[in-house]
Order: C-alpha cells, then structure tokens, then sequence
C-alpha cells in the first residue's frame, strides 16, 4: 500500500519531499514543500575554433572549478555542444539545491579560482545578442 | 525495506539503479556501476505561432504522457525554450535509468496514447535540417 503511493508520487512530478522524509524519519522531521529543487537551463555560443579545447577543459578528467559548484549547491550540471544554423551554442543544464540561490552564486562569483576559471573559458563564448554570459532559458515543462 | 529504498531513489539523484532492482530482484542483477544515468540533451525547432498551445499541452495541470515516461524509465524531463537569431527552440534535458534504453523507446513510440500525443505535439516542431523531431545533443561536460 505505501509503496503504491510512493509510486505515484515518482509518477506524479508535485511529489512532496516531506512526506518521503517522513516514512523514514521521525515525524517530526516532516516539512512537506513541493519539489524545492531549482532546475536551470542555460544557453551561450561558443567560438567554432575553441571547442577542442573547451572540450578538453570540461573533460571528466579535468578538476575545472567542480569542487566549488559542489560548495555551492550546484549538482547534476551538463552542458550540450550542437551546431544550429551553422553556428555553434553550449545547453547547460543543473540544479540547485540549495536555500540561498542568489546569495551562492554571489559567493562562488568571488571564488578565486572560478574567477581565473572564467577568465579562461568566457572568451571562448559568445553570449546572444544583448546577453552577458549565459543566457537563462524559460522552463515550458517538468515531469518528475 | 523496499520503502527505505525508494525513498533514497527520490531523494539522492545519484542512485545506482543497480541497487534499486536489487532489492526486489536476485543478488544476480546487481552489478553496482559509477553513474549508469544515461543523460540526454536534445533540441528542436517551434512554430512560434504554436508556443501558446504547446505550452498549455506541458503545463503542470495538464496530464500529457507523464505516466508513460515514467513506466519507460526516463525521470527529470525538463523542456526549455529560446529564440535564438529569430527563431524559437525546444531544448530538453532527461534522465534514463532503465538497462534497455532502446528497447523502452522503442515499446514507448508503440503506446496508443503516446502516438496520439506525438500526432498533436509533433506538427509544432520544426526539426533541425537534416533531422527527423528532435536532435540528441553531443554531452562535453558533466558533475554530479
């Protein structure tokens, strides 16, 4: 019986992470909230002649800056290479999972080594027309 | 047992499925490996005289397929859009975490209520060149 309704939940995409706490918990570490997972879809494009090397700086056996997205609540980052119109964009996708979203990126901003991370991989993009870095994209649908 | 399990499924986003059809399965099917979540990025064009509809068929209050992504094993499907140099674009980011990957598609594409589904949502899109619906999207970067 509980596990027909955890299914459900998992189907449903509004499950309610208290309550999936709870089974395993005290009740009294129950606060239901729905879905508190920020979800970000980013795009920017990048400069036909650095996709070598950009690749090989996101490479999984380059250390980059990941330590630090982890500091900040940052998991579960991919980032997408295609080719559209003959030119080529960067889809990032991650998810934040932590309580102060602007106030962490704020800090991870003035992390010594992701501002020479950046320094590094910025040139190598171009942001669309009238953005600044990556561009956030509007979020249409989410199924849990 | 299988409730404690479940429950870290929904709230590790790391999970081995391995270990999930372990506890309901034989020792034998567990064979525990780093990260078997395939991920997969995609993009396609819209007619931007149908992002009204196609966001009202991928609202939250709307039930769409959802169950039927679910029973095929693809979890955390969020869809993005964007115009880029005039046009506008879908991009999607998913998670399979199933151990037959064309197998569950191909069973999906036969559901009736997904074929009716694709015969609405289809018409919307406008497939990169060369492309039949939506492009898979070549993964540079990943951390957990």
């Amino acid at each position: 019986m509980k596990m027909t309704i955890l299914i459900t939940l998992l189907a449903g995409g509004t499950l309610l992470a208290g309550a999936v706490i709870k089974s395993g918990e005290t009740q009294s570490t129950a606060t239901p909230k729905p879905d508190p997972i920020k979800r970000v879809g980013m795009v920017v494009g990048l400069r036909p002649e650095c996709i070598d090397e950009y690749k090989r700086l996101h490479a999984d056996s380059h250390a980059g800056v990941r330590d630090l997205l982890s500091k900040y609540h940052i998991r579960n980052f991919s980032i997408f290479l295609q080719q559209i119109d003959g030119k080529w964009y960067e889809f990032a996708y991650y998810e934040y999972t932590g309580s102060d979203y602007e106030g962490d990126m704020a800090r991870l901003a003035q992390e010594p080594r992701n501002i020479e991370w950046l320094k590094v991989c910025d040139p190598m993009q171009i942001p669309l027309p009238g953005a600044e870095g990556w561009t956030v994209m509007e979020q249409v649908y989410f199924n849990q």
